[in-house]
This record gives C-alpha cells, structure tokens and sequence, in this order.
C-alpha cells in the first residue's frame, strides 16, 4: 500500500538532491544557481548547504563575480567527506576497493578467488583492514562495505543461494558472515546491479530516460534504471537474460534452445570456437574458469593483431549479442546502454562498433531515438566500484522512492 | 537532474494516497484507520477528506462501533464523482467507453474500424458525444478522453507514427484531432500501456514489486510495471517484443531468425497452421484482418469442442509463448503476469496452464519466488478502459514520480 510522506522524509530528499548536484558540477556551484537548479527556495538551499558544510560532505571554494551581483562562493564536493569499502566477487578473481564520496577508487587489492565461502570471507575481511590502514582514514570514516556476487540472492537475509561457478557456494550467508568478520553494515547486491549503481553514481548519461547495463563474464546479465534508479525488481534479482535467444541458427544451450546468449558470449563458447578453429590448443571441457579467462585473452589479442579467423569468432558472438541488446532495448525503450564486466575491455574493440550497427540497423524504436552505447565509465573495476557504490547511494543519493519510506536496500 | 520537493507537491500527494486506499476499500474506511494504513496524522487526513468530500469524490457512509471508542464513520468512494472516456483503436475494432471514478463502464460502444483516420475521429467524437448524452452527466463532469492506439507514438506531439495492419495511418496527429473533435481533453498512449494502467488502477495484485501485462492481439506486446507504476521507458514506447525469440525451431519472421514471438503468437500464424492441418479453409495470405479474426475464433471453438488437431495448434502457441513470459519475468524479475487484450479470452483456456506450467519448471527465479499468472481483471474491454484509466490515473493516482514534477502524461 502507498503511504504518505511528511516533512523529515521530504528534508531528506531535498538534501539529497543537493548534494547530489554539488557532487556532479565539475568546476562547482553555487547556492544561487543549486536554488533555479533545484526548485527550491534560496532560504531552503542555505540551510541544507549549511548542513552539508558541518557534515564535511562540501567544501567552500573560490568566490566568483557573475554580472553586477554580489560575488558568489561556489561549493564543492569534499570527496574525502566519506569512504566505502567494496567487493567484488568473481569466479576467477576477487577485486576490493575502497573509494571516496565521489566512487573515486583510493586503494586497491585483487586476489584470485579463494576455493570456498570461508577462506573469501577471511581474505575479504583482511583486505578491508589493510586498505582501511593504507588510507589513513578515522574510525568511523567508512560507511560500509558494500559486496557485488553473483546471483541469485536471497536479500532479506543477505544469502548468496547456488552461483555457478563458485565451487562450494550453496545458501551462504555472505552478508552477515561479512559483517561479523569486519565489524561493518554490509549491503549485498547481484554482481550486474552493483555495477549499474556504480555507472549511476558515476557516470553522467543515465539520469533521465531509461537505460541499460549490459554485464559481461562469465555469466552474461542485464540492468535497467529508469531515471537514474534501478530498476531491482520483485525479489532484487532482476538481469537473468542468459537464456535470451539471440540466434536461431546459434550453439545448442543446455535448455534445449539454439543461441541463448548465456551460450552465445561466455567464454567457453568463443574458445571452443577458437578452438575449433585451429586458433588455440585448450581442452575446454575441463579448463577451469581461469583457464578459459586466459584463453579468451588469447583470442582477443590474436584477433587484433590481425587473424581473420579469430576476428570472425569474435564477431559472431558481438553480433548475437548485439540482436539481444537490441531486443531488450526495444522491450524497455532504453536510450542508452552501457557495457562493462570482466570480459568487456578485451572484447570492446569489436563488440561496441557491431552493437551500434545492430542497434541502429533493426531497433524497433529507431525511428523514435538513438541508442547510445558505451563503455562502462567506470572501468575494469566496475563490479567492486558498484559495490562501494552501493553504500554511497543508499546513504547519498536522491531517490523518490526515499519520500515514501520504500527504499530498496538497507544498511542494517 | 533530480528536482526537490515542496508542500504543495507533498500535499497532492497525500491527497492522491488517501483516495487510492479509500478507493480500494470495498468495505469503507474509517479516518483512524487511514492514518494509521498511510502514515499520516490524523489532522492531515481530516483536512484531506474534507477537501475529497468537498469535490465529492468521496461520501460519508454508515457509523460503525469498534470497542469503547467513538463509533466511526466509514468513508466511501463516490464513484458518481468524476467520469473519463477511453477508446481503444484495434486493427478490427474501435471500443469507446464512458468509465466513472472507480474504472467501471457505464456505456459502451463498438463499431468496426473506419478506414482512415479521418473517419475514424468521427466516429469517435460521435460516440463520445452519445455516451456522454445517455449518461447524463453535469457538463465538466468528463475529466478527459484516453485514447489506446497502436505504438509507436510520438508522445510530444501526439502523433501515431506507422502502425501496421492500420492502412492510411502514417504520422496522424490524432491526439490533437481528437481534441479538436471533441473538446476534450485527450491522452494518448499505446494500447498495451493503457491495458496496463487499467490493471493497476482495477486490479489488486500489482501495487508491490514487478509485474508484467502481456498483451495478445494483431500484435503481441508487453508492459512493465514497478510499485504499481508503468514503467513507459524514454520515449514511453516501451514494450515492444515481436521479435523475441521463443522457439528456434518456430516458423520463420521475415527478419530472418525462426520463431520470433510476435509471428508465433499472431492469428495469421494460427489460421495458416490451421488450414495447413485442415481445420479451417481460409485463404489466409489475402485475408483481412477481420477475416483472420474470425477463423481464430473458429480454431479456438474447435479445440474447445475436443478437436485433437486445433488443440495442438492453439497448445504449440501457448507454450512459444510461454517461453517468452518466462525470459521477460527473469529479466525484470516479476512474480505476476496478467493477459489481456483482444485474442485473450479465446486463448485463455489452453494458455494459462500452459504459462502456468512453463514458468513454474523453467524460470529462473523460481526458486526465489512464484509468478502468478492471471487473465485481466478488467476484461475485454481492457484497452478501451485502460484508455480511460489513463485520464483517472494522471488525475488521482499517487505517484511518486509527481513529488517531483516528473509526471508523465499530462492533461494538456
């Protein structure tokens, strides 16, 4: 049932969408200018701005003289107002970060993927303390720890339920053995919506309109925001699409179906394919997940250092991805989709030029809008950058859902 | 960029909240049981039923004794209080319909689709103008005219770009003709979303998490909702899913891959496969639609009648279908779908066990949760009351999107 809002929660929002425009003017604002931005009144805009300045979230900068006016002191986020801890776990490696208010990554630590819930939870909890330390951050600097894993997830108790993938990984507990071992609020998300909050809390074309995060590893994944929110649905387990159909004529899936794109773009398919080929000399059937990643790698620099047969690989699985981006772009009527995940860097090269023709060859929608696709604006990182993300967002950002108490994740 | 919000928006908020959980009350609501269902104080929900009963949008019923205290008054929809029409336009048929406050028809009419648009907008305003006669209400007693029409649709300014099967429609500004023609105020959307916003505004089963409405006509296509909010997309087109991919083994679309949905799906599909099995004897390839519509009902009273070989057709569609439902309600994470639109209730029968069946072994997130599937609550006239509901829905529905001045559709 809807219910009603009331002045705190309307005080809150308001200050959240203040901050969130001081955070992204590049060279800073000031009040004036965050009152006409904002809708709210100058007397409104003081008082949150006071607010934020004792919070250390802003800082006071140059005072700049605009016309006839009064000269006019611009502010400016104080990144180092705030931390957050983020992880992201993957089959091949585990990646934690810790960034600052702005998702600027501070420190860094990448370690394979230990074999089992507790050996991560014990290499996951050390991490957290040694980048803490590096940082030189005061207690209680950091937020939280925010996890990106993959799905499904049980979120009211913050289990990981059965990843492929992860050897001995059956109904964990992950949040709150994580929260145990760091002493942290911890907030656990699927891996693809973590990095879709991180190109929301980052990047700056997502923020009107629907778009789309578009996962790439070794599961494939989807995300869709609508103005600037994800879009987690019933559960929080939105983005299954592995078994789209991409292509009719495409690889036998498990499932019985030609060409599901789960099929079509992971990484024992373009090896196989490789392999077959004559490209490359991996026994995929037993390979493990990092075999096959470095293997994938192989492929990725053959094709551009130029062998055909390589590039073809490459292509056909771009191209079938491309016609499921162009599906799901058409079912939401998204204007943007943004690519990233432990795959794209390497398969970028071929991958963006044949979505973009796809896309504005045979969207349905086409005749309505362009389809802008991009890189993840985050990068390599995106999966555990989303996951500090997550924390940033749930403390920080303006959501209209906040107005009527249903805000989707929790810091417990 | 994020706008903030203020009293007034507040306040229409609360107002639209009350009216929706006063509206959903089949047994009448006390004030003291609003309060404490929305949230609010009971001050604020005095002020805000006094306003309601003032614009007679609400009346005052029995009094009821509960325990020691004071005997309550229940409040009541008046349905009497506002009335809105909606026209549906389908390739076949053009429903118009004159709906009070609560979605209920108080006058129908049916007539075959003009040729052309001219004819088509009166006959509209003709109809209109007769409903609202018969109907016998106080002038400005009508909020506006909706209008569901075939996508996609240049929402600011109103135009209907190139539907298929409609001839002699190309760029038709006919939101603004029909205003012209009518005096009314008009709201245009596609026919699949106008289906899903009367679902949300007569339905009670969509107003938390994700759901889907899939729509079953000439075209297939699919809404998405979140809390009980369409979720329209960028240029609100969203929704369009005719080259879904549910059987690689299905009959071939004209855009090369086999088994796209909208081609499994259509009446053309089933009468061809009909005739093939010789079931029926249309020359399908020449057929109108009127003609196709005609020998589907056909099929579909065959397979009721106990013919083996119309059931399989009809069984072979559901379960493409099927398998359709099941990627959008991974994707989106939705535990309910509802059918409708003009082919549902001759379909029902065979497809919902079929859906039933199809999502229950083979979604991915069963495991996390259920997905209901349901027939329309609204009926067959859907899309003509989904028309209306879009007038109710942008006059009365709380929105949290409205607390921030991002309201979709707009009365002009």
């Amino acid at each position: 049932m809807r219910r009603g809002t009331n002045l705190p929660r309307v005080g809150g929002f308001n200050q959240r969408v203040v901050l969130d425009r001081i955070r992204r003017a590049t060279d800073g604002v000031s009040r004036v200018e965050l009152a006409a931005d904002t809708g709210l009144s100058l007397q409104t805009i003081s008082n949150i701005v006071a607010r934020l300045l004792a919070r250390r979230l802003v800082v006071e900068g140059e005072r700049k003289v605009e016309g006839r006016g009064k000269p006019r002191t611009m502010l400016h986020l104080d990144p180092q107002g705030a931390h957050a801890l983020g992880v992201h776990v993957d089959p091949v490696v585990v990646t934690a970060v810790l960034t600052d208010l702005d998702g600027g990554v501070v420190g860094r630590r990448i370690f394979p993927t230990p074999s089992g819930p507790d050996a991560l939870v014990a290499a996951v909890a050390e991490s957290a303390r040694e980048l803490v330390d590096e940082a030189d951050i005061a207690p209680g600097g950091v937020l939280g720890l925010g996890v990106a894993a993959p799905g499904p997830i049980d979120m009211p108790s913050g289990r990981v339920i059965n990843p492929p993938l992860l050897d001995g990984w059956a109904d964990v507990p992950l949040r709150d053995e994580l929260a145990g071992a760091t002493g942290l609020a911890v907030l656990l998300e699927k891996d693809v919506s973590a990095a879709m909050v991180a190109e929301l809390w980052r990047g700056n074309r997502m923020h009107e309109g629907t778009s789309l995060f578009f996962y790439l590893g070794f599961g494939v994944a989807a995300a869709v925001a609508h103005d600037g929110e994800l879009a987690a649905g019933t559960s929080r387990n939105a983005g299954e699409i592995g078994h789209l159909i991409v292509d009719s004529d495409g690889p036998r899936c498990g499932c019985g179906n030609r060409g599901c794109i789960g099929v079509c773009a992971s990484p024992a398919t373009l090896v196989a394919e490789a392999v077959e080929r004559g490209i490359l000399d991996v026994a995929t059937p037993r390979a493990t997940p990092r075999e096959l990643d470095a293997a994938l790698t192989a492929v990725c620099r053959a094709a551009a250092a130029g062998d055909e047969s390589a590039g073809e690989v490459l292509r056909t699985s771009a191209r079938r991805v491309a016609h499921g981006i162009t599906l799901v772009a058409d079912l939401v009527d998204a204007d943007v989709v943004v690519f990233g995940g432990p795959s794209w860097a390497r398969l970028a090269p071929v991958y963006l030029p044949a979505v973009r023709a796809e896309l504005a060859a045979h969207a349905t929608l086409r005749e309505m809008h362009a389809v802008e696709v991009l890189g993840s604006a985050v990068g390599d990182d995106v999966g555990a950058v989303g996951a500090a993300s997550l924390v940033l967002d749930d403390a920080f950002a303006p959501r209209p859902s906040e107005l009527i108490g249903r805000s989707g994740a929790v810091l417990p």
